[in-house]
């Protein structure tokens, strides 16, 4: 089997400049799924990466609608008796905005040195292409793939995935598979690749306040008359304590206390403070003592103000008690916290803390169960292999504060084993202004892909059978 | 004279539908100061104001640039060794967003019921117009004026009259008078006129707090870096303490404490809290404890968070600590506090509770000194006579919580007497939705002006002999 890979890696060698602009074509789609102006930017974007997987030589591939934005699903199963691999990524994208930020529009990526820039350029564009060009180079050296490949790329990730887990409970058995692949993540710099093991869960919130039914002078009642923007501001202030700690009450009631042995595994693999804030471009850290950064963005929860609005948004003064403020808050979730208990101690809160006179709503959306990966499973270890062949070090295991819904459902829906292997760097700005994707980590990714997917071929050990769907394997909350 | 009022009079009733739908074509003018994108419609709404002054008969009329918006100047001084009214109104409005609150367009004038709406229909077109209408009715009439006027109509009142203090600066000698007529405020209701006797200062501030240099993500780095956003609602909520009085130290050194007659006399004409919140729509009062709402808003300062925003302003959820926070606060000040002083303190206390990591940049706009003026200047008196022929009842005195900058300009660059006349109702939402003007007070607020104009050119008691322009007269801080 060796030839395989080495054929298609002459292959990617070959074609690695045609590769970095195709997916500058994929970068160009506006697929943001936040915002619905850009509903017909995923679905176009959902029909030239359909047509990309086809291009290649995937099979039954298709575009599958869905209550929101489109799936698009490929396989190639020629191999029986071989294990199945399902790579699961996502062609939507977050917002861009402010666009003022940017150095170079978001949407019409550019290279400067080795970083091609671009909203989704690493998360996930990116990364999900260095499996299609993976394969790519297998299909076009060797004409069959080392192993059965199904492919599953969602337009939702960036919004909490709300329809794929109809899609999931529709197509268990088409989706049945013996461990999925997932690169959506970041590894600590370009010569140290990463293997996440824990991912935090995520539940969003809008509170809105409402004060009188409309606006007042604020000379005529100012003083008089409660404003939900300054209550709003006591309200958020009242979230966490002066040690940074969150103050809602019953919040750490089942937030796992880690061992001694668990805190230096993470200390001695883990990035320090330093390397964290240099890396967010920060001067200084924050939050809960008695923690490291790395610690605080993994094992403790959070609570982000992601955006306030209220009152007058134009230009210059306009001397009005709003009649409403609206703040949106993003909570990040550790092992054993539940998002549904979340939501009800939130909303006991906020009932708590309201003043008298104004009125709170809350609106909740896309609450996702933090999970953990077993680091010794075989699929695991084989990523590990790869990584080190790709990359040229072995991975270390890392925690990550981020939140990828669809590793929880495929937990409680396909009860499949998921190996995340990212190709993503700390400085990537992810979510923020002027995104990038580092070109080597595309070539070394798919380098791995290529080893990953060649090496489980191969495999014929416990962990690779087709697993009983009754139950987890060896994802566990 | 009396013949004079009486054909006046007359006119009025013969030209008021005609007046009312003039005044219609004034409230169209989106002169909102405010939006530099209305300069446009500033400058078009300061020429029709000139026109209908020309039409009228009123002589040296113009539109004077300035640093910003123009003022509009008209005198008609034929009457030697008669007083001379100075009349001030202006014709710039509030921003009229949010306009989804608007039953009707906002300058798209429409009557319903007794009521004309429109922005600016109240807040002072419609005061402003009264005293043209006024004039228009006596030069018609009579040929003559029964006394000496000077118009200044400026278009930057809603923005803190900028300009202003330079323009009378400059025309020092051409504005001299015997006394100030202006009509921007309200009467208790359409039975009761009122004579305002007090008036808040005020001064803006926009504070905004800078983190980190670009967005991070919230689930890598949320619970581990300090947002601004979050940091700016604590520094809010630190503006008050839990009895709702301003936190900010030596904030109340210099406010005035008043006699308990002093507090009787306004408990007795002022309105109850019940009729506060009624006018307002508020189902509860706020604010300092022992102090009557009326009180919270005259004699006690008030700080009123007008406007906040941060993170990402646009639909669904961004999952991104954002890298700026910005609120607008609006403080209202009584005797004897100092603009200048007080905001010295508001940026000491703002650097003392600013987190370590983050960076507050504070703006000031618009100072204004809080006002008083006596209530027994002939000129007071005579307004009185006039409102109690006009309206049907004697005025009452009251203060107002809010600010017209123009009186402390008046008292501190021209040492005029200031006579406060107005012809709004609590319930015309000026700075709001819905803003709008009673229309038997327009009638009854030009037969008062018709009446104050005939009364004031018959009196030759001191108060009203051409003042010393190097000393204040009755206005004192």
């Amino acid at each position: 089997m060796l030839n395989i890979s080495t054929d298609a890696l002459a292959y990617t060698q070959h074609r690695f400049a045609h590769f970095v602009s195709e997916l500058k074509a994929f970068i160009r789609f506006p697929s943001v799924s936040a915002q619905s102006q850009h509903n017909g930017d995923i679905r176009r974007c959902a029909e030239w990466l359909a047509g990309q997987l086809q291009k290649i030589g995937m099979e039954r591939v298709a575009v599958f609608p869905t209550g929101g934005h489109p799936v698009v699903y490929a396989e190639h199963c020629h191999e029986a008796g071989k294990p199945t691999v399902l790579i699961y990524g996502h062609y939507d994208v977050q917002p861009a905005e402010p666009l003022i930020e940017w150095r170079s529009p978001p949407f019409e990526p550019v290279i400067r040195g080795d970083d091609l820039y671009g909203r989704g350029a690493s998360d996930d564009k990116g990364q999900l292409f260095t499996h299609i060009k993976a394969l790519e180079a297998l299909l076009r050296s060797g004409r069959e793939l080392p192993v059965n490949v199904k492919c599953l790329f969602e337009g939702e990730e960036e919004i909490g995935s709300p329809n794929l887990p109809a899609f999931m409970i529709a197509n268990r058995q088409s989706l049945a598979a013996d461990c999925v692949v997932i690169s959506d993540s970041q590894i600590p710099d370009a010569r140290q690749p990463a293997i996440t093991y824990a991912l935090r869960g995520s539940i969003n919130f809008e509170l809105e306040l409402t004060g009188q039914k409309r606006e007042l002078h604020s000379g005529v009642l100012g003083g008089a008359i409660h404003n939900p923007l300054q209550a709003l501001c006591e309200m958020i202030a009242q979230m966490h304590d002066k040690a940074g700690r969150i103050a809602i009450p019953g919040f750490y009631n089942r937030v796992r206390r880690w061992d001694v042995k668990e805190r230096a595994y993470m200390r001695r693999v883990g990035p320090s403070d330093e390397k964290i804030l240099q890396d967010a471009g920060a001067a200084m850290g924050w939050g809960e003592r008695d923690y490291s950064l790395y610690e605080r963005t993994t094992i403790r929860p959070a609570i982000t103000v992601t955006a306030m609005q209220g009152g007058y948004q134009g230009g210059g003064v306009k001397a009005a008690i709003p009649t409403h403020a609206l703040a949106k808050l993003n909570f990040r979730l550790v092992p054993d916290q539940d998002p549904q208990e979340i939501d009800r101690l939130f909303r006991t809160y906020v009932a708590k803390i309201t003043p008298p006179g104004l009125w709170a709503r809350i609106r909740t959306f896309a609450p996702s169960r933090p999970v953990m990966i077993d680091r010794n499973h075989p699929a695991v270890m084989t990523a590990a292999r790869a990584y080190r062949q790709g990359f040229g070090a072995a991975p270390v295991f890392l925690r990550n504060g981020g939140t990828i819904p669809v590793v929880g459902l495929i937990q409680e829906i396909l009860h499949l084993p998921v190996v995340l292997i990212g190709f993503g760097l700390p400085g990537d700005a992810i979510h923020g202004a002027n995104e990038k994707f580092h070109l080597p980590n595309f070539f070394h990714g798919i380098e791995t892909s290529i080893r990953f997917l060649t090496t489980i071929g191969q495999r014929q050990d416990a962990g690779l059978v087709r697993p009983d769907n009754s139950q987890p394997i060896f994802i566990t909350q």
